[in-house]
Parts: C-alpha cells; structure tokens; sequence
C-alpha cells in the first residue's frame, strides 16, 4: 500500500477538546530523544514535577505525569487508591461522573452515586449528607464536565473529607489551567488532568498530583516487580491490580530510586513540560483570568445570536458553553458545514444531550479573541444558511462588548 | 520558576531502546490536531490499522493502538483476555516473562511459568509439556526479551495452542520490524508492540493485533460504558477489570460505531502511523534483513574488540547483543564515558545480569552502518581508557568485514 505522510486539513478546534495545540507544544515535541536515564532526562523529568506543582498550586512531592490520556490518570488514582470492597462515593452531574463510578466498580468498589440534573451542580451540604450516609473510603468528582459545562464548587468538600476522614479525588481534566483549582487550598487529595483541553496540548499524557495522606494507602499496597527486586518493601494492603497504571510504582520511577517500570513516552513528556512551562510563564492566575474573558465574550455572543444556553450559568466552567440546537436545525448537519466550509469544529453532545446542544469551547491556545469571533462570524452565516433568523453581527457585536 | 524549553544534548542511543528516533516520525508528530470525529482523523485511524497489518503480517480486521507504552498494550491483552481464575503459562527467559506473570497475577489469574536460564530459549517440546500439564487457556510469551537479547522461536508455538485449545499472547516490542514476526502464519492470536524499538519512533503508543478467535473472548466481555449507552449489549463473562486497557471497548471506538472511549492521542497515533508508513514503504522484509545486516556488523565488532558476547549466540534478536564486562573494567563509568565524551548511550542490565554486561542495540532509525561503525570506535576509546588492551581498529575492522 502506499499511504502519504499526515497532512491535516486546517482546523479551528472550538469543541469541547481536543482543542488545537499550542504550536510551541508541538515544537518541543519534535524535539529528539534522549535515554531514560540520561542526565538529560532526569532533569526534565524534575522540572516537569515542579512545573506541575505550580499548575496543580501544591507542594505535592508526588506530582507527575502517567503515560496516557487523561482517563489512564484517572483510572491510575482509583484502581491505586480503591481496594475490592472499599466504599467510594461519586456525586455525578454528567457523563464523567459515571465514568468515575464505572472505573470504581471495575476495581471492585463498592461505588454509590448521588445525581443531580445535568446542568447542575451540588451543594456542600448535598455531598455531606451522601458522605455521612454511606461513610466512603474515597470522595471521588468530576470538577468540570465537559458533557454539561458545569464546574463543581471544591471549595467545601476537601473540609467536609477531612472532617469525615475520607480522600478526595478531583478529575481535573476539563478545568485544570482555565479555572481556578486549588490543590493544597481545597485539601484535595488526588487530582488528575489531561493536556487537550486549558493546558493547550494533545491528549495523551496525565499529570497527576497526589498528597501524603492518599501516598500512604498507595505505597501500603506496594510489592515490588519481580524481575528488578532491590528492596523487599511489600505493603499490608491488597496489591494494586493494574501494572501499568499502579502509582506505587509509577512513584518510585520518578522518585530518586528511579526505578525502572514502563519505558517513559519521552515525546509526551516533552510536551507536557512544554504546556506547564507556557502555563506558568503566563502566570496560573493570568491563564484562568484570559480563559475567563474569552469564555464570556463567547457566552455573550452565543446569546447575541439569539442562542439559549444550556444549564446554570453561574456554575459554567469557563472554557465550554452549550447551546441549544434551534428548533426545526439539523444539529449534525449544521455542525458539518461548519467544518468543511469554515475549518472550524465545534461539538455535539452525549447521553441525554445528544442532538439538543452543540459545545463550543474556548481553551488552551483557543482561548484568544481572534478564535472566538471568527467562530461567531461562521456560526451566524451556518445558523442563518440552516434558516434560522440572525441579525447580522449579532454574535460579534456581543462578544465585542464583553472585549471593550 | 524559569525554564527553557527542552534542548536536549545530541545522543546515538543505541542500548536495547528507546533509541533515536526517526526524524521523519517526529516531524509527523509537530503536524497541527483535528479533532477526534473529523473525516480526517477517521482516515488517519483506518490508514494505520491498514498499515499495522502489514507490519503485523495480518489480516486481522482488529489492529489498532492501545494510547500508553508497550507496556500498556501488553496488559490490555492480558486483562482483556484473562477472567480471576482463569490460567495463564508464561514461559519465562528473562525480565520481560517475569513482567507478563505478574501482570497476569494482578489480573487474578492462576500464573504457572517454566523457566530456562538466562541466555536460552525453549523448545517447542518444553513449551507443550508445560501446556498439557497445565492446561492454560493463555500461552503468554515474549518474543524478544531485551533483558537478554534472546529471540524465542515462535514458528511451534500456535500450532501447539490450537491442538490444545490455547489462546496464545505474544509480547513483539523488542522485535516487531526488526526481526521476522509472523502473525497468522505463526497463529498467533493477540500481539502487542511499542514505538521505541524497531519501528523507531518514541515510546507512548502500543500497536496490537487481535484474531477472531481473541475477539469472540473479549467481546464476550463487553458491557456498555454508563453515559453513552446506545446499545444494551453486555457480554456473558466477567467485566474487564479495566476501563483504559478494555479492548471491548477499544474496539468499539476504532471500528465503525465509533463509539467515544477515550481522547485518542493524537499526535502519538500520528507517529504510530509513520513508523508504519516508513517500514511499509522500505519493505517490512527489507527492514527485517537490514536489522540483521546491522545487527551481524556489531555482532562481529563486539567480538573483534575481544569482548565476550552473552548467550545464545543462534537465538539473539537481531537488534540487539549483549557483551560480559571486562574483569576489573567499572561497568557504569565506561557507559557514562561513553555518553559524555562521544554522545553515545549503551545500555546497561537487569536482574541476574546487573553490573555484568552492556547490551548494544542497533534497531529502528540506528540499524546503519555510520551509527555500527562509530559506536564500535567510540567503545574502543572507552575500553582503552578503561585500561583494556585492545588492537587499534580491531572492532571497525570486524564489523567492516561484515559489510564487505
């Protein structure tokens, strides 16, 4: 077969990501490789745990990167922290809270729910009322879901953990760079992030921050690899049922031991570096505030074409905004027009959204005043080509008030 | 904190891997995102299972990415294969054998190995005495086991699984495209890989392949992701103890449902597709016998040196050779000679080999004559240096002879 080298059409990225890479990212990644032990190496696999240190706001020793996307994150804190029977608590407000839930039950967990309508979030007292009543091992939520935009207030939960003597695991994948989160100031326990969505990279690497009270159950059940035994050290608890994603030993790799477990994705971690290092640069701060501009001026002008948005606004995450689909609008088809006319992609829904709310983000290197308006521009001419009634400029015209 | 972006000193790697990459894959790699669902993307997805076949030397329909190193392709196998219970033999020659056991014991299997010692191979005899005393119904088995450079025949092996209702699970990381690897014509059921190796690209993306016969296993396993439940099907064995690694569910979202799993890693999957493009392109046999060309030059060059070469001579990959350390020769300081005085990486070893021999690679993007010939010098230099007598020349001039 013969088959060309990768040539991608030129995209605007406004779903709910994967968004566009920051061409800085990709750049550091065609960077050449060098061994896993190479001083090289180890140095920027230091600097990239304090690099995330400064984007997860923890002094966390144990900030690192787990080689996958950001469900392998995920999975790496539950299946580590979650022993078969171990009660774990999951408050789901939309499709990635059932994804925590059903992780927990593949590791054996005794996983109970509260829900919420999509497009809500919960109250403190709500998520105390569920701790108390079933009295988990694990707090485990979703911070930001991207499949309702909302953003889950931590502020109270990581007090109500401590209070109750539970560990609490944020999926911070969606919010992690373009909303404020607060490792160390929450009391989070456990949290995990991706790079394709605020951190402006391509998906495929999981930086992960967990602090020593979830350090301690994770190296209690620790056995050493068979193979490379140098220490005897094995834990009480039940051994971590996954190899590759058992933070013990995910740990001990990047820990001064530098013991070898999988074969590092050195390109990934290029580029994970490489995200932190613009992250931090710009300041945390500035990047959550810029992603707070730019979501507004998008949420304006959504609403200036006569769009209705989807949940409870004061909860959005800053970075995706859900629209209704217009009456009498073919969703799918709107969507590819879109694409194929204007070069910009923006996303359908799941679950009980599917087929009644577009996500249009603006995250990571999208999250810039040029992305936003030539995004209103094409989707009032789609809008208007689908018949539905537009004023002209509308969109623009909104999200140019919120810019002046 | 101030951090430049990544500069890394310029390296030959030639230990067991990773090794230099390709420039070609990683400038692959710098090319822009599009979005999961986009048109290009899907052929991009399609181009390289079509692609993996080939390399595989398949036509296995499910051929795709597992987005993690070779080491999360080889647990995806496993514990997509392999219920609590169910029995797995492991034929163990090196470290890697030692690493599928105990991904089998934390997948709850019941683990039976046979050993032989380090150096060696089976015989397709031992193999099948093994298989009928224990009556697995996994035959887990690494091909090349970098540990120790050997390179267990495998032309018996499916034969034998199939005359006893065997599934059989091969690990072809060390060697797949550097070495003759025959996926139907060996019967082999599922086969898992990496990037770093052979095909010369970077570590984070692990390419499988799955007979029907492995498929009817696993999708007897499928149950629908919570949150996206299109269709009711749920399989009649035990769940998959993992979300990431479920090839269910993997299967599901390279194939024409598509269904959302997780964010592919797209610029992993970009390179992941030139590796296989490049090899494809060369002649998956050229590559293999170019390997071999290589690997006999330095084969001859080590030994020209006076250096003893470790093993099995008849059953060492051809990508890589292992030499004993010279008595009174520090193994570690020579290495770091090496790297930083001529920018060179060997390796050095695990286990029962720890501090008495290097292993030398010449795989992927290094199998050429220029990176032989100048690791030969350069290694010269450091033994001399190591007070080693050795003939001026005496390795160049042996690999030379090879090339001749």
């Amino acid at each position: 077969m013969t088959t060309a080298s990768v040539n991608p059409p030129p995209r605007l990225l406004m779903g709910p990501g994967p968004i566009t890479a920051d061409p800085r990212v990709l750049r550091a990644m065609s960077a050449q490789l060098v061994g896993q032990y190479d001083p090289a190496m180890t140095s920027y696999m230091n600097e990239t745990m304090e690099l995330y240190r400064h984007v997860f706001r923890t002094s966390n020793e144990q900030t690192l990167l787990v080689d996958g996307t950001s469900r392998a994150g995920i999975e790496a804190a539950l299946v580590s922290l979650l022993e078969p029977g171990d009660r774990v608590l999951v408050p789901v407000f939309g499709r990635f809270g059932h994804l925590l839930a059903e992780i927990g039950e593949r590791c054996g967990a005794e996983v109970h729910t509260i829900e919420t309508p999509w497009g809500t979030v919960f109250t403190p007292e709500q998520v105390e009322e569920a701790v108390l009543a079933v009295r988990p091992k694990v707090l485990a939520v979703v911070h930001g879901d991207t499949a309702t935009t909302m953003c889950q207030p931590l502020d109270d939960l990581g007090e109500i953990c401590r209070r109750h003597d539970v560990l609490l695991y944020c999926d911070a994948t969606a919010t992690l760079g373009g909303n404020r989160f607060e490792t160390d100031g929450w009391d989070v326990d456990v949290a995990s992030a991706g790079l394709q969505k605020c951190l402006g990279g391509p998906s495929g690497s999981a930086p992960i921050t967990i602090g020593s009270r979830a350090v301690r159950v994770i190296e209690g059940r620790r056995h050493v690899e068979a193979g490379i035994a140098e220490s005897g050290d094995v834990g009480r608890g039940v051994r971590i049922a996954s190899n590759y994603l058992d933070l013990a030993q995910i740990i001990d790799y990047w820990g001064p031991r530098r013991l070898n477990h999988h074969t590092e994705a050195t390109t990934m971690l290029y580029g994970a570096r490489e995200c932190a290092r613009l992250l931090v640069d710009e300041g945390v701060d500035v990047a959550v505030e810029r992603h707070r501009l730019h979501g507004a001026a998008m949420l304006a002008g959504v609403q200036g074409l006569g769009l209705q948005v989807f949940g409870d606004v004061a909860h959005k995450m800053h970075n995706v905004v859900a629209v209704h689909i217009p009456d009498g609008v073919d969703g799918d088809r709107t969507r590819a027009g879109l694409l194929t006319d204007f070069g910009i992609e923006i996303g359908t829904s799941f679950g009980p959204l599917h087929g009644k709310v577009w996500r249009i983000g603006t995250m990571g290197h999208n999250a810039r005043k040029d992305a936003v308006l030539v995004t209103l521009a094409a989707l009032e001419q789609v809008l208007r080509a689908a018949g539905v009634p537009v004023t002209a400029g509308a969109g623009v015209g909104a999200a140019q008030e919120v810019y002046a």
